[in-house]
């Protein structure tokens, strides 16, 4: 077993970087917080003797060798940047859970045929810059590198030239590893494992998704003195888009959810109908077709929305998803390392994206989840017990030496 | 007739103030740019020989001396600020029309019996300290001073702190002034004028209205692995109020209008969703019954959505004012002015809330509107032509003479 009591000093530690004002985190990716937070992840990796390389996406890579030259490394891992109001886990479970293994590794002295390799992912969180799991998703070549550099946060900044900002730009080409198997450990984001009262999530699928931003434009005007058949309100429109999103979800749930939890308004002012409001839709389901189903209904809605209300529409996707089956022989391995080591567990789907996601397109690949306080993510007050992160790199640990081989 | 080239390049000067970005202004109050404008009046008004006073509140008047020193003065004037994203007229045209009188009354060398004060209003626009017609509030003793001096805007800036800052709060006690009576030159700000083609808009009442600012807090949460019953969604509370407050506006059309121009969501992330959001509520019409009706039916329908989602509302009026009858007198004086210079007109209600408003509580009070082009305002594409200015102004200049006295 691992050193459940080291693995949670490692994530208090880690913490500590990038706080936010609730008890949180707010380590958004390709901030100064992130650049601190790699270099302290860097500064334990070298002291357990690991090598690191560092991609052209800037994501991180250490390696323990294996005693075998020829064998493909075994990678373990997840990210390390936050939401905005982000919790102390997601993600960062899944980065040091795989330090923990190499350190437990060591202490125990054992030596694995393949080499393993913990890496953390840029931009995961898709918070600052959309899509979500962005260095994931160049590295398994669904996503061209340009169009990953052009993304633009909301002050206009480009990923590209803040990844060279903060010095974490590397030199190796995106993709170029070959990968034996991919595990990631993650906090489960929702309450299931926690209401049937168990201790390991083994993920079989993930959720497909849809990102749609859409531009709504109207017309500016006094809310007082124009009459309201005049009116042409974006702000309107996008309170219907929001309510058929909504609509829409519930016909599908619980194989289906949707949302829209970014708005902007313009001009924003209290006494002015909203000229233009630019939103982003969230739809996901296990299932590709239910997910275009939903994409079809939503834009069909969104036409007759804006028709009603003499407004126009543009809807771009800006992210997006297929869902995801994983690779049954690492699912096996994650289901046997629970039995073995006598934690309960069930199989379960992943509600959220996760890098995985991607990796799992080129590579062998399964997730772990361990339960989290009322199912709670995206929040700072996002909790888990050290007893339930132990459980979940207890698992890894043993999915990855099964997989690496002593 | 007063000069209407004269009048129309002082308005095109002043427009060069805090030039908007398409082709309007943002010249909100007590900003540099509030502060270059001022002085810029500031400077005109001397050079007409006239002398300045300014308030606590920042509100200037340019005086005008009369022939009869007991006499009391007649006021003219409006406000520079603009909205954010606001026109060149909105305000401008009443300060900039009172000027013009000034300066017509010099070119024929005509003394009047009362003095004459333009005044410059601070804050009427509300678009960066609610509510709106703050200082003309204070004026007529319907707000407090310190509830004036205490409002915040989105940066958190004190209303008091950025008066001093800006270098206009005045040692003049708020309200001191007696007036003989008040005029207000004012774009229409609606189409009905243009629409009728008439000159001019003989103002003869004014909507009432209520601005409520909502915030419902509901729980961050996943947007992907948040099953669809366990959410609390503040941005569904939003879009549901948003419509409700439409359809409320509709059942009393056209003797109501509403609308929500402001909206804030937290923490605004594509996959949180909405902890908490906060909105204003703008509900007018020129029946006091009416205005209570609605803003009655909105509380409780948003007690009912609140319920539904889970979330809770905390509902705080930020902004009031009863529907105005303005003064017969001096409402008949701009009547018998359009008819004695041969402009075609009609009496009509203001849609919207004007410094004029609150001063009719404690001084004879009238309107006189000119019509914009599609009745657009607070849009920076707001639109009047010189010859509508030229009326509008040359009615103000008949109204003032006939009660200031020769
Ligand atoms: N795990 C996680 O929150 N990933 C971000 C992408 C998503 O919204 O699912
Ligand atoms: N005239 C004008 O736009 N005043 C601002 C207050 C309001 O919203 O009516």
């Amino acid at each position: 077993r691992i050193n459940s009591d080291r693995l949670w000093d490692s994530l208090m530690d880690m913490a500590r970087i990038g706080p936010g004002i609730a008890g949180g985190n707010n380590r958004q990716t390709l901030t100064d917080e992130d650049a601190e937070g790699r270099k302290l992840f860097q500064s334990w990796c070298e002291a357990a003797g690991l090598s690191m390389g560092v991609d052209e996406m800037g994501t991180m890579f250490f390696r323990r060798e294996g005693t075998d030259a020829d064998a493909l490394p075994v990678y373990v891992g997840s990210h390390l940047d936050t939401q905005p109001t982000g919790g102390k886990f997601d993600g960062v479970l899944g980065v040091l859970g795989g330090l923990e293994v190499i350190r437990s590794l060591d202490d125990l002295g054992i030596k694995t045929r393949h080499p393993i390799v913990i890496t953390n992912w840029t931009n995961e969180e898709g918070a600052r810059f959309a899509p979500a799991m962005l260095a994931s998703g160049v590295f398994a070549g669904v996503l061209e590198q340009d169009y990953a550099y052009d993304r633009t946060d909301a002050k206009g900044k480009r990923f590209g030239d803040e990844l060279e900002r903060i010095g974490w730009k590397g030199e190796e080409p995106v993709g170029a590893r070959k990968m034996k198997a991919f595990f990631e450990l993650h906090i489960e984001q929702g309450p299931i494992l926690e209401d049937e009262g168990l201790d390991i999530g083994v993920v079989t699928h993930g959720q497909g998704l849809k990102w749609l931003q859409v531009t709504l434009t109207g017309k500016e005007a006094h809310t007082g003195s124009t009459p309201m058949p005049k009116r042409r309100n974006a702000g309107l429109g996008m309170a219907r888009i929001t309510e058929l999103v909504h609509e829409i979800a519930m016909d599908y749930q619980p194989d289906a959810v949707g949302a829209i939890g970014h708005m902007e308004v313009y001009p924003n002012s209290r006494n002015i109908i909203a000229a233009k409001t630019v939103f982003t839709i969230d739809i996901r389901s296990p299932d590709k077709e239910t997910l275009d189903e939903m994409d079809a209904r939503i834009r069909d809605g969104i036409v007759t929305i804006c028709e009603a209300l003499e407004i126009t529409a543009e809807v771009e996707q800006v992210g997006h998803f297929d869902p995801v089956t994983f690779d049954e022989t690492c699912v096996k391995a994650v289901r046997d390392a629970a039995d073995r080591l006598g934690y309960t567990h069930r199989d379960i789907v992943s509600g959220a994206g996760h890098d995985a996601c991607w990796i799992n397109r080129v590579a062998p690949t399964a997730m772990i989840f361990c339960p989290c306080v009322d199912g709670l993510s995206h929040n700072e007050a996002e909790e888990i017990s050290k007893q339930w992160a132990g459980a979940g790199c207890d698992v890894l640990f043993h999915a990855v030496l099964e997989t690496a081989e002593i």
